[in-house]
């Protein structure tokens, strides 16, 4: 027979620095994040994980509309025949697609691929909406889940199925396309440093590495614990490639039929994953406030002779209530220090406990999640009158420190390097971004790959004249950020 | 050269009564709710219609998590292996999947169904999940795509992918399972009336009818125009059978273990087809205002000699945005008639016409979307002034109208038989729902189905003592509302 006590959800983890890699997948299974499905590569996002997801859609849903797109839904599948047509396009995702060959008991006549991204469906719907420069700028989001067969997997860092966001617009110029790119590049970087608390480089791919069908690839990357980059968002100039491919065209004010310039930008769950690698600690997840499912728990402690506690408990958490996201663990089953080291290891920004001497002096004594157990600043004991005023003031304060502790991390893990020794040291050591200047040729990128692990992250401006490739010498063009990468 | 005029949306659409089905599609289409896709069988849901979906999805959301559900995401593929343990549920499904079997360029060694519903892969996660009955009950819900090999297929009323929610809980007792199926069905009805001002009817299903895998289905019928049945949301009674299936046990309170006991209940876009149907006319689609995206369109006719009426419009429109959903529609390249016809046929509740004559005296036109053209309620004139208050008043009258004539309609054409002719007769006529004593046997019913095409569509109570089946002169069980359905 089963013993029929409360299960301990609070296991061991490995500390961060020992073997980040068992310490993240222990942090999303323990913090009820996510779990293993069972079909290979894939994961269930659990309820804890899928309301994080929530609030960073509605941050990010939030901004796209009110820069004028739409959201609307495309279909999961892609005849084959039409998903060919773009041939850079083809060749980037053939490989990884899931493919369709039977349905309702009879075999296909033709293949249908589980989309891997939209471009191909979406431009053969715009195709036929796009009449006149009347219809332009279509601007439209999906929000929707897609698949790629990828051989390695990692909870939302690399999943075989993913849910995403795929924006897709199309324009009248070339310079407007542009714009549009850069606008969501901006807001992408909005949301990863100002609600996600993840700082980020952003910036132009190189050859190598923009997306299969584009003519530039925009991205933004943040720094994981391990140096190795994360590439959290991209937002791609289309150029005319998919509207000629499928006769993407409309009428001019001049009253000739020109060929639209398109764009496409996606973020996905994987920005959850860089999430959890960038603030957590050997306790576990740590959330920024912004994204926080709980900003805040009340642990009552009522002893003995203590009951009124747990009604006090309960008028906090209703004052509360209306100025931040509070959750009372009123549970009976478990114990104060358990519930602390539960959210901990779900990492609940800021923790309320509430004891009968609290009461007793009319205070309550609030812990931050985001500093250390020795750090003085870690606790206080605040006036329960000045309680609703000061909880968003230090969630805020919780929140800035997120970003600013992670970007200080970052540039200090961020090096410069001019020569090939230097450069090839540096990111051998792997503790962060190298910039160096480059000569921006894909032989000279790939040759650096098998040298050290590592490609360029972003292109982030131009080499001063004279200057040369790191790598090889050659005359440098640009200059860029080295790293290895998720 | 292709002429660079505005393109015309409003084209004809057939009447409503003449021919309900292609009025219907027309609708879709022209209000650009959905567009065909180059895929068989699958829509394409555009930005408005979207946006529609997006204010139900909310209605939905916020009511499932006022119940306690919390959202989580699972796999969209399921391996076949996985899929067959619970027998009738695989005999109900089989037929409808849709299969991959192939990824990353190899077949693969065991098929993956793409999930048609997902009963299986959550009831494998619940089992994981579940250990004591301190871990229930478990509820929660699923935002998902599903994929169902139908042969037929009509834009959201039967599609081959959908946009669904299904939720799916585990509870101690039946009885608390049972419970839940009527507070879902409970929430649905409520949606339905309250929202979408869709009259339903809710009860039982016959065994015919029910879900493959369930003890007990329960649903919400509502009346087409043409007579027919559209089932639209189900709430399902599975008693232990995919408990027992998938290993799903707890240790009770009594330190026993047991079966634990699961519901599942799922409403898809198909309920936005039937808010179509039940509330369009021969000018297109009429919203109710819960879920118009537009729920007041201004329309300033600007004539020479009056170009303050444009600024006063936008000054209208800023002070109604606190209200209200407006929208100013303010383009400059189309007519004001056209505008009002555009805007009939995207369904808008209320219209706000906006002239120099207006202005003179201080009033704006209003126009309402649910009466017909020669009703002298349709059009007022309210003083400026009071535009704030009375605004919300008339669409919660329009609100209030749409479903109470819905109902009327509904309710006028649902009659009573009592014997075989009468009941054959009704039923041949297709007028609405049809209310008999039934014996419940699923050989009658199929008789029925045979003589007819109509079928048992809800059990909403027992027969009186010595009543018989009004088609076969058994012994009534049942009372049964009868149609032939979507």
């Amino acid at each position: 027979m089963v013993k029929n006590a409360p299960k301990k959800e609070v296991t061991r983890i490995p500390r961060k620095g020992d073997d980040l890699s068992e310490w993240y997948t222990q942090v999303c299974l323990q913090a009820q994040l996510s779990d293993y499905a069972p079909v290979r590569g894939c994961i269930v996002m659990r309820p804890y994980g899928y309301a994080i997801w929530e609030l960073i859609q509605s941050e990010f849903d939030r901004r796209f509309k009110a820069t004028g797109h739409q959201n609307a839904y495309f279909p999961l599948l892609i005849p084959e025949s039409l998903l060919m047509k773009e041939a850079q396009h083809v060749e980037g995702f053939a490989p990884e697609v899931a493919w369709v060959t039977e349905g309702g008991g009879e075999k296909l006549s033709e293949r249908l691929a589980i989309r891997p991204t939209s471009e191909v469906i979406i431009g053969i719907m715009y195709a036929k909406w796009i009449q006149s420069h009347r219809d332009l700028p279509l601007l439209i989001n999906q929000w929707a889940n897609v698949v790629r067969w990828e051989k390695s997997t990692r909870p939302f860092l690399r999943t075989l199925e993913f849910l995403w966001q795929e924006g897709h617009t199309a324009h009248a110029t070339r310079e407007e396309a542009a714009e549009e790119v850069q606008r969501m590049l901006e807001v992408y970087r909005e949301v990863a440093e100002d609600v996600l608390a993840l700082p980020v480089f952003a910036g132009k791919k190189s050859d190598n590495e923009k997306f299969a069908g584009a003519i530039a690839t925009y991205a933004i990357e943040a720094l994981m614990p391990d140096g190795k980059a994360l590439q959290a968002g991209t937002s791609h100039e289309l150029g005319q490639n998919f509207a000629r491919a499928y006769e993407m065209k409309f009428t001019d004010v001049d009253e000739q039929e020109k060929y639209a310039w398109t764009t496409s930008w996606g973020v996905s769950w994987r920005i959850l994953g860089g999430l959890v690698m960038t603030h957590g600690d050997d306790n576990g997840l740590v959330l920024p406030p912004a994204v926080a499912p709980h900003q805040v728990v009340i642990v009552p402690i009522p002893r003995k002779g203590a009951e009124h506690v747990l009604p006090a408990a309960r008028e906090l958490s209703e004052q509360l209530r209306g100025v931040c996201r509070v959750h009372l663990d009123d549970r009976a089953e478990q114990s104060a220090p358990w519930k602390f080291n539960e959210w901990e290891l779900r990492g609940v920004p800021l923790r309320i406990e509430l004891g009968a001497r609290d009461l007793e002096s009319g205070t309550v004594t609030l812990v931050r999640r985001d500093l250390a157990a020795d750090d003085s600043a870690r606790k206080e004991s605040v006036p329960r009158g000045s309680i609703v005023t000061h909880v968003p003031l230090l969630l805020a304060t919780i929140q800035r420190n997120l970003l600013e502790r992670a970007r200080n991390l970052r540039d200090q893990r961020t090096t410069v390097a001019s020569d090939r020794d230097s450069l090839i040291k540096a990111l051998r050591e792997q503790r962060g971004f190298v910039l160096a200047p480059w000569c921006e040729r894909p032989v000279c990128e790939l040759d650096i790959k098998e040298a050290t692990g590592a490609v360029t992250r972003l292109i982030v401006g131009g080499a001063e004249s004279g200057e040369q490739c790191a790598y090889c010498g050659q005359p440098a063009l640009v200059r860029a950020y080295f790293a290895r990468s998720y």
